[in-house]
């Protein structure tokens, strides 16, 4: 569809799913009177509507859409009217969530109210189709309910939230549900716990996972791979603490601009000192700056840490391994020369890059950059000019380097403006995973300087980035990704041996060793059940290989390999399976 | 000396020591008449005094050293009488600090005061020499003054402690000196700092030391080493949050029996989640554990974890890298039937005796088997039964293995009794590195169980351990002991690079990229300066290898090779130079 078209259809498409949700609710009043309804607006797969005092469970989903296809097919105006707000109020008096929402307007606004038959009217200020019978082609289907807080707020009343997928053509709905059920198959938050990758506790809190051997396993070889290779291009790796006092952020500013985001350790109205874990690891790693005074020699400056951060969020919107409340990032802060701040910058990017292309992920992430709100002045420091010349100098930058980015306003962080590498998991929903900024006002902040070769004493500018983003984040992206089935490199175990008979035993151990000695992850499985249960088994592990030994391969010093992926299974010399093996890992191959 | 002489030795050194300290009250009371007294206590290399109202600098010290050898030369005798408590309060009544221990006493306490002289008496339980006159081969120095707080609390008013070292033999004092200035020079909290290997900067806090890039580094190479190596031990890498909420602590008994140790984040009477920061990993690693349900085929389960842990610790005992609030461990806790538990305990023994010797640490360690303490206690979870049993089945262990321990009592955790490997730094101060823990008791607080070959469920036991201990205070042991000449294979930079002029700086630049190929770190000085500057600054750096080349070198594709602690340049040719290096570091060579 062209542009302007395709405009026009997804507004149609918004007003027959508004309209959708009447109907929802008026189905649910009819089959149970006793509730009371709050809110129901049109959202991008569908709709919703929020009720109070109902219990459902899916088999009533069919009973529901019944109900709703019966008046769809009475063929009933939608009527508009406008009523002051007492007429308002009298009309929805045993609505008490209507009747808040009416009671917070002013006495004199007017109030539209739309009628869908005679026996039902909502609050709502429309559009809305004229007829139910203009409903009749749209396909749609109740997906689920779940508990949502009156207003979004964990103080109100939790109501009962009945989603529902409605799309105006019918192919539309069926592509839907097909994606969804196939982004579940793929579900970090589901397929990372089947495969013992992480798990959480109640006891321990939401947003605080835990990393079973297999997670933590590939986390280790992320971190290893990303240090290393940091390393080779000149970063300086520092270790620094996860808190501090809030001096520090007092002078960074977090306090001011980020207090809220932040778990503290104390009370100030009577502690001595008051800690609180950092959010971020930029002023800790200014202080290794300021550990001895600088000079233009000195710089370029690249240090990195694989840091931890703790970000106080609210429990609900805590998500599997993307939205925690601790999380562990290739941190890093680059204190240069206005003179090297672009080359340096470039160097941020391809580092980025080549870590999201060596991991697979660079198809799925686009750009953004992330600007400042002029509009919300108190969300950042600094001087207006300030800001429109960090801008500026970025925007250079990224045009010089043709980086095809959009534009978020207020996006930015409250010190300076980003470029963000933004990637979406299976179900969509976008989010940051790498970003790179740079940052003029903090080095002013914390008085950073260093002594220019003629002898002046000069602030430097500060490149803050991240080179593959959160290591669980990106667990996460990479569980979907792959659907599990990791990059040999990257698999928590690389070679699963099974033993066809006891007499094969020794044979297998062997082979493992000789694996085990070149640093290949093995495992055997030599347990006295058959080898077809054996290989099912190895199959839902994902091991990227497979090796069968039997008395043949043992009496010809060979392993019969099955491929992930592929059902059969192809007979090689020991020496040939260890050449391909470590050519795969060797290289981070992706296949 | 045989013990008993030894013994005598050291109570007769104890007396003259004490009554040196009255005869340094004596002398600051002739010599600063304001001043108030408070205690002066025998310590492990002389006294010391507290004093108020007392500013001393360093070049007052050999003056009191003067008027207390006049004191001695009067030839005075120390005469003890005692008196009431009524009389005392009149005796002391200028003197506020021995009124406040006066009063503390009951009202019909006998009290014993000792003159020295007729013009100076103090509070004391006394013995002391009956003559200042055998004190007169007594040798003494002056050794520092530092604030301490009246009673050792924060709450109370800072005094003037004035430190005395002090020795009944000459020669003993005269080494004790000598083997302070060595210590000083091998100090971590010195030496680290000027190494650049960390540092701490007021706006952060105590006890939160700032790894620089090459404490950083060394860090890093110690946790892959111990990592990759408990992993060959199959060790299983777990990854957990650092903070829970407090219903996970009130399972494992920390809430109730290290809740003061810990930092808590919010406050239990307002929020409605209370987390804290884990002082230790065990509960985070059970929830692993309580993920699946377990067989004995299960078991063991060894998992390891490099966990960073927080204790709240007083500002005032933070030390250097070794008493810190913050520190990250090689923690692992390992589940298993009662059957393999000596053989799982001497594995982990076995570990730790590896990383040691390896570290060229072992040496200097002893064991401690650290036992609960009867008669406190509230201090301890579980029945007095449970703990006999436990500590006779570590006695039975630890006999059997026949390691040589001394006993610690009221040194076990809360929960078990512990094996701790002890270390002394370069001050003679002692501290626990490694420890190695039987734990009954906390399989039941989680009830963690297994099921066993009969199909009944059994609780297993647990081993806690630690195979290096805390990362940073085993770098601040290497430092002290190394005096910052770290092995070549911890080594933050390896080879230092210097060229004689500018034209070799293409060859040294080639011989650089040749072993940051094989993985050396190495760092290059072209700059412009003399030779003997570069190599007298390499030298300082500690560098392994320092390469010199000039033109010779480069035409003969030879190195100049200076090897650390020695002033004689040996030319090798290149091949030779990169496999004396690599059979150092991959062999890890204490040289």
């Amino acid at each position: 569809m062209e542009k302007e078209e395709l405009e026009l259809f997804n507004q149609k498409q918004e007003m027959y799913r508004h309209s959708m949700s009447h109907i929802l609710a008026k189905a649910i009043k009819e089959m149970y009177p006793g509730v009371k309804l709050a809110i129901g607006p049109a959202v991008d797969n569908g709709f919703y509507y929020d009720f109070d005092n109902l219990t459902l469970n899916q088999d009533d989903f069919g009973k529901i859409e019944d109900k709703m296809r019966e008046i769809i097919n009475k063929n009933e105006d939608f009527v508009r009217t406008e009523v002051s707000r007492d007429k308002a109020l009298e009309m929805f008096k045993d609505e008490p969530y209507k009747t808040e929402l009416i009671s917070e307007l002013s006495a004199d606004a007017t109030i539209t109210v739309y009628h869908t038959g005679e026996d039902f009217y909502d609050l709502c200020r429309g559009p809305h189709v004229e007829n139910t019978k203009y409903l009749r082609g749209f396909s749609f289907k109740i997906n689920r309910v779940s508990g949502a807080y009156w207003k979004g707020s964990e103080k109100n009343k939790m109501l009962t939230r009945v989603y529902v997928y409605g799309f105006l053509n019918k192919d539309d709905l069926k592509n839907y549900i097909h994606q969804m059920e196939e982004a579940l198959k793929r579900d970090h938050n589901k397929l990372g716990r089947e495969l013992g990758i992480f798990t959480t506790a109640d006891v321990i809190g939401q947003g605080l996972p835990i990393l079973l051997p297999k997670g933590a396993r590939i986390i280790q070889l992320l971190q290893r791979f990303v240090e290393d290779e940091e390393q080779r291009r000149g970063w300086l790796l520092t270790k620094t603490p996860f808190m501090a006092k809030s001096d520090l952020y007092k002078i960074s500013g977090h306090w001011d601009h980020y207090k809220d985001g932040m778990f503290v350790l104390g009370d100030e109205n009577k502690d001595k000192e008051v800690f609180a874990l950092r959010p971020m690891t930029c002023p800790f790693q200014y202080q290794a700056y300021l550990n001895e005074p600088r000079s233009y020699k000195d710089l370029p400056l690249r240090y990195n840490e694989t840091s931890t951060l703790f970000r106080n969020e609210e429990s609900g919107e805590m998500h599997g391994l993307i939205r925690v409340r601790q999380f562990t990032i290739s941190e890093g802060h680059l204190m240069c020369t206005p003179d090297q701040l672009e080359q340096e910058f470039k160097g941020c990017l391809e580092l980025a890059i080549y870590m999201l292309k060596t991991l697979g992920l660079y198809e799925d992430a686009s750009y953004r950059f992330s600007q400042w709100d002029p509009n919300n002045r108190e969300k950042y420091i600094g001087t207006n000019e300030q800001w429109e010349e960090a801008q500026s100098t970025m925007k250079k930058i990224l045009d010089h380097l043709e980086i095809p980015y959009k534009i978020g306003i207020g996006e930015a962080a409250f010190y300076g403006p980003k470029l963000d590498i933004q990637i979406k998991n299976v179900w969509g929903k976008e989010d940051t995973l790498i970003t790179i900024q740079i940052d003029q006002l903090l080095a002013e902040q914390f008085d950073m300087e260093y002594t220019d070769k003629d002898g002046t004493k000069k602030r430097p500018y500060i490149i803050h980035r991240t080179s593959i983003g959160c290591y669980e984040r990106t667990l996460a992206y990479l569980i979907e990704k792959f659907a599990g089935a990791f990059p040999v490199w990257l698999s928590p175990n690389q070679v699963k041996i099974i033993t066809v008979s006891e007499n094969n035993n020794d044979y297998a151990t062997e082979v493992a060793n000789r694996l085990k000695l070149k640093g290949v992850r093995v495992e055997t499985d030599l347990d006295n059940e058959s080898v077809g249960k054996k290989i099912r088994s190895a199959v839902l592990e994902k091991n990227p290989y497979i090796l069968v030994l039997g008395d043949k391969e043992m009496a010809e010093g060979t392993v019969a390999v099955r491929k992930r992926g592929s059902k059969d299974t192809e007979t090689m010399s020991y020496a040939d399976f260890e050449k391909e093996l470590m050519e795969k890992i060797t290289t981070k191959s992706l296949d």
